[in-house]
């Protein structure tokens, strides 16, 4: 970073003269954009539209095991939808269980259970230590963290590499305290860097020697099949690197359909080792009497098989593909020599993050609203919403249609020239 | 009851010899009948098979405040869903909201959140307590009695009476002891005897001065419209009456659609003050990004409005009335003169509650499964599935066909007979 910083005085403040008249214009232009939540545009939606002509009144209505899929019971999933998710997956219909529309739901459900009666292997319920801490690779998802907040656990910050977590520092971390319980992981297109963890990542993970017996990775796969170029990211999987290891009961790991066909109304599932899943099926069956399994099934019948999925999957990128394009094009055209600010270009996912000068993010922030454009809170990327650089921008670029994408972009590196040439000028 | 009683011996010995005969002439029928759950039948379910219909790929897909049904927000529900439930339950939109498929998991999760974080007025989360209690009265809802031992709340048994539980005994214990923090009530057709509280019961409800600040009467409406007859018991509505007392925080209500159109992929319902509402809100809006509101406008499409649901609820009744009838039929044939055995004739709800001699429940339950027929476990009406007396059964009409279910019943009362005279030879 450099170019800005390089400018004299009298230059910069004739380029702050400049900008704020362009943002007085885009001021102007009443704009009504949000930037904020990785959200599938409306055209997207529309590919999974076909899903409601799949039932109808006449429709077969059994699982393949013969249950009737509109009365009660089936705890854990229709046996249909366990084969095709769990092929998907790549594990066994008896390591996965489907319940309810939203692995978020599912993920915070999974640490209440924790709360208040442990999981497998643990001594006690997490809720009965003093303190339980979980490790939060930061940058990172802002549910998650809220999760943890909600839930009074402490949560310590993790770098992220290019590759993944700090590995040294998880490593270190986990072996000598017991009260590390968990960790927060998107390990494909992480978000918000879209950053896919190395095989040796992986590998390290699957090799981790935690103090707590009772500790989990909370294996995020949120992103597994977005891919939005045919070469895209592999991400070695977890699940069988622990098995080899004989710590599969270590994971849990979570992923939806919710951006495959309908965020809210799809399919989430848990993906943990029989044992582990037994553990929590006794709580599941006092907390409900089974899923909507109509769903599950109207899902399976649309989906049909694992080919057919990453088929529909190409349409979904085919529509993101032009929008983080458009995004990356105008960061490049208009940050890219400024010295300002960094980015990543990731290959799926849903989020892009930048990086500004220190002290930066939340004035970037606030000036994209006031020409109204929302973007994820300034901090929302990191524990209690406290980034200690004030510098990670996540910018999710799925919702706006193209032409208000490019406009919200321009803006938006707008902002962070005003906001950097403030600041450099400030520290003048 | 006194007919079997006042046969000697002799002459009981004789009949007992007769029912083994006939026990044996059963048990080579094979049958494989299921009267244990409170499971609409598959008649039932076509009826609402059009529901399949009125969702197609060209639908509109918003709610009526604009939303796009398909993508994530709306936490607590779709506007079209709370209208029209709000409605049906004489509440207004902010009064009510719908998250998930089953009430079920809503009463559960209402309470692990009061567990971890209280409710609206207490002091510390319940959680936090050493023990808190709830007052259970019986014969009552198995499921609800799990909830409490799943979360470790003790649970003090409290009578039934004809006119719903027994006041004093509910008005004394809670106005002296504030670890008592909750009731379960299924106010009308109650499961299992089909009682309705009366209107005394409810305005001494919402009369209750209770000693903590944060009780709460969780009040599940799960028959609220489930009648039987044209002519159907009357429930005086607790939350106004609560109102007019100040007291309205003291309910969460839950109703569901469970029974209306499909078990486990259905709409369910919290109604409450706003204030409580929001208290959850805070929560829920960790544990979720939002309902599944396809599903919940799907409902509203189908369902129409108030008058339809009321019209909808008379073709189950159409369906469930003839075979309410041929079980009390069979039970006043068979045992009506037996002195063995007592029972309510319900004008609604799921379930008839019979109460054999003490010390036959259990007896009469394992001969039925020995024979092909399943029955709820005896106990199971009551906490820690110990039925002091052993002598409460509930039966579940509703799932098995009508020609099944007559000789279900013929079975079971055989087996009331049998186990009766076995009792009543043992205790001479």
């Amino acid at each position: 970073m450099s170019a800005y910083q390089e400018l004299s005085t009298p230059q910069l403040e004739i380029m702050l003269k400049e900008l704020r008249t362009q943002f007085a214009d885009f001021q102007k232009k009443g704009l009504k954009l949000d930037m904020s939540r990785g959200k599938p545009a409306a055209d997207q939606l529309e590919l999974s539209m076909p899903m409601f002509d799949v039932l109808n009144s006449s429709s077969y209505m059994k699982t393949e095991d013969g249950f009737d899929l509109r009365n009660y019971g089936v705890v854990d999933g229709a046996i249909d939808a366990k084969r095709l998710f769990g092929e998907l997956m790549g594990v066994s219909a008896d390591e996965i269980i489907l319940v309810g529309p939203s692995s978020l739901t599912l993920m915070y459900d999974t640490i209440v259970r924790a709360m208040l009666h442990g999981v497998l292997g643990g001594s006690k319920p997490w809720g009965k230590y003093d303190k339980i801490k979980f490790l939060c690779p930061v940058p990172g998802y802002d549910r998650h963290f809220a999760i943890c907040q909600n839930l009074g656990i402490e949560m310590i910050p993790v770098d992220m590499t290019d590759t993944g977590p700090d590995m040294d520092m998880v490593e270190s971390l986990v072996s000598k305290d017991d009260t590390i319980k968990g960790i927060w992981c998107v390990p494909k297109y992480s978000n918000p860097q879209g950053i896919t963890y190395s095989n040796e990542t992986v590998r390290r993970f699957a090799n981790l020697s935690p103090a707590a017996p009772d500790f989990r990775i909370f294996w995020d796969n949120a992103y597994c099949i977005h891919d939005l170029y045919d070469e895209h990211d592999q991400l070695l999987d977890l699940f069988s690197e622990l098995k080899k290891n004989g710590k599969a009961n270590m994971m849990f790991m979570f992923a939806s359909t919710a951006k495959i066909t309908f965020p809210g109304s799809g399919v989430a599932m848990m993906i943990a080792t029989k044992e582990n899943l037994d553990f929590v099926r006794k709580d599941l069956a006092v907390q409900t009497i089974g899923p909507d399994k109509i769903n599950q099934v109207r899902h399976v019948r649309f989906l049909k098989d694992v080919n057919n999925i990453y088929d529909h999957m190409k349409k979904h990128a085919a529509l993101l593909r032009p929008k983080f394009e458009a995004v990356l094009d105008t960061l490049d055209r208009n940050l890219g020599e400024a010295g300002i600010a960094s980015w990543k270009k990731p290959n799926g996912g849903y989020f892009i993050a930048l990086n500004t000068l220190e002290g930066c993010a939340k004035r970037v922030v606030s000036l994209c609203k006031e020409a109204g454009v929302v973007m994820t809170a300034a901090g929302a990327t990191h524990p209690y919403g406290a980034d200690p650089k004030d510098s990670t921008i996540r910018i999710a670029p799925t919702y706006p249609c193209i032409e208000e994408l490019k406009l919200a972009a321009e803006l938006f590196c707008l902002c962070v020239r005003l906001a950097s040439v403030e600041k450099i000028l400030q520290t003048r």
